[in-house]
């Protein structure tokens, strides 16, 4: 019952306890200490990993290593994709090197968006919110799948070779050819920069939510079956939990209500978070008598994974909330002023690197 | 009964009446006299086509067109391959832009040759041969699967979805997914001569044998169903006979009594042909009696395609055959020289061409 008591929602971990057991992720704990400056490793948000240990060793020693991770070209922006950018920013600080691909050609074979619209999503909606919240032209690969160097077509081409359409279906579910397509460039996507032609083998992170792994197990066995021909080094994943919508459920870019938008208007934002899904009770009377429970709260996601980087003032919040003496209307409202802060601030940031977006593409 | 007796194998044409009705192939004997100093077109070896009226248009007012075709990087060149090249050189001098295709891609993934080893095989036995037997690097496309443009490999992305599984087992059979990614490059090798970073869209002609319709059937749907995307022009197809292998049955290069390659021994070809299956009877006397079938005669398929031009000479040949005056051993005899003097002189003017090859890989 102590880890319930965590406050950050490291009871939450409970859960995910069978797919340490059942699939072989490891728990991400013994390497919390030596990555706690970041928020979401302290606060065990990435909880686990596969093959994590050559990452730590490449950073310890100083070796090279890549951080590989891909976009989704539709719709907005928001908190819930900040933490996935949180991450690339980390890796590239601590010296990875960042392969960043947009999925466009996934997005027009999966979901019917035309490469054009996809395109200036990712500049508008992700290149832009990257860099505007820290990601470095320098030691980053940025790619379109549907428009980018020749080895990479040429390693997805082969790897289709060794894969079967029982292991495919078993992932993806029922099969289009254009979803075939997409899946072996997803897999090309995490191998390729270990050709020689992107930096030859060496280690590569792929940071995922736990509905992921599949696909990351399908890769490591490709990587594997091609050992022969180009000496790929395992590719290592860890696993993250995701914010909850705000009305409760999948925060997800085609319910505008679920989310925030880092391009929203700051009031409009104030709006979502008053009207947001807490861990209240039915009753002031109640919440005073039982405390609230932040561990089913949307609002205080947010300053678990975004707004609170001090633990010791996030510790307070998630205490005053069990303790009942803070209700959700004030804790709302502190939410809310802490939002349109930061949407302010990086709006502005958004506007200085127009130019530095354009520069990654024209590379 | 007529047309049995006509001397450049017209006879077979019944066998492909069906094919007209059923599948819609149309008789290419309106454009035979028009192209008539193309000894396959003359002697009715192309019988067939689709849509070849836009290519006849093309040609006859001048106008751009383009001609595509591939080659498969496995065994050697030989004398069934030749009636394919000599298509080629046709085409590009009647001012076709020549689109040509190393399938090393298909190769690999569906006979599982090394990517290497095909590049090899397509520079040492087609690339030469073709340039021996009069290819021209103006106006020449070449490329392999998989070394190509990026626009070529966007294309066949796109391609993948609008075509069904149902689609491609019902006409490669048991799919792999190696095979489905090569099935999908084929079409876009058709089709991609017309994007605009090939020169637009324009009249494409591809000659092929009848079991490569489903395939073309399937791109020229895909033409179609591309049209609001790309404007692409339904490509034109022509169909041909083959050649029969030495020994009856398949010409194939995985078996070498099957063939003459275009590097052979003359004196290892002379063997071969003194030894071919011929039309002949069971004895002299009854071949007297009744002459000898040409029809059924793989020595005479080498005058009729390759050795000998010459309609009045070809006729000679025939109808001394049919009746009964010249033996099987002195018929073999004479192809047998005009074979191996053939081999000698293309085997001097493949040395000559050997820097050409490399120029036009350096593209």
């Amino acid at each position: 019952m102590a880890e319930r008591l965590d406050p950050w929602g490291s009871g939450k971990i409970e859960d995910y306890e069978n797919l340490f057991k059942e699939f072989g992720i490891e728990s991400f704990e013994k390497f919390r200490n030596k990555l706690s400056e970041n928020r979401y490793i302290r606060r065990r948000i990435t909880f686990g990993h596969r093959d994590f240990a050559k990452i730590m060793n490449s950073i310890e020693n100083k070796k090279p290593f890549a951080m590989m991770t891909g976009l989704m070209p539709s719709g907005k922006f928001h908190f819930g994709h900040k933490m996935v950018a949180d991450q690339i920013v980390f890796y590239q600080k601590l010296g990875a090197e960042i392969f960043l691909c947009s999925a466009d050609l996934e997005a027009y074979l999966v979901r019917g968006i035309p490469l054009e619209t996809a395109r200036e999503t990712t500049i508008e909606e992700y290149l832009t919110n990257y860099l505007a919240l820290g990601l470095k032209e320098k030691n980053l690969n940025f790619w379109f799948q549907s428009d980018y160097k020749v080895p990479y077509y040429r390693l997805r081409d082969m790897l289709s070779r060794k894969v079967t359409f029982n292991e495919l279906s078993g992932i993806y579910g029922e099969l289009t050819t254009g979803k075939i397509f997409s899946t072996m460039t997803q897999a090309a996507d995490i191998l390729h920069p270990q050709l020689k032609e992107f930096g030859g083998p060496r280690p590569v992170v792929v940071p995922v939510g736990v509905d992921q792994d599949p696909h990351l197990r399908l890769t490591r066995d490709l990587a594997t079956r091609f050992q022969n021909e180009f000496k790929f080094i395992t590719p290592a994943s860890t696993y993250h939990k995701f914010m909850e919508g705000l009305q409760g459920g999948k925060m997800s870019s085609s319910d505008p209500n679920s989310y925030i938008a880092l391009t929203e208007k700051p009031e409009d934002a104030r709006k979502k978070i008053m009207s947001a899904k807490t861990g209240g009770r039915a009753t002031i009377a109640e919440q005073k008598g039982k405390g609230g429970i932040p561990e089913e709260c949307t609002v205080y996601d947010f300053f678990l994974y975004h707004l609170v980087d001090d633990d010791k003032e996030l510790e307070k919040i998630y205490g005053d909330c069990k303790a009942g003496k803070q209700v959700c209307g004030e804790c709302k409202k502190i939410c809310a002023d802490m939002v349109m802060k930061f949407l302010e601030e990086h709006q502005k940031k958004r506007e200085k690197v127009g130019e530095i977006a354009k520069n990654i593409l024209g590379k």
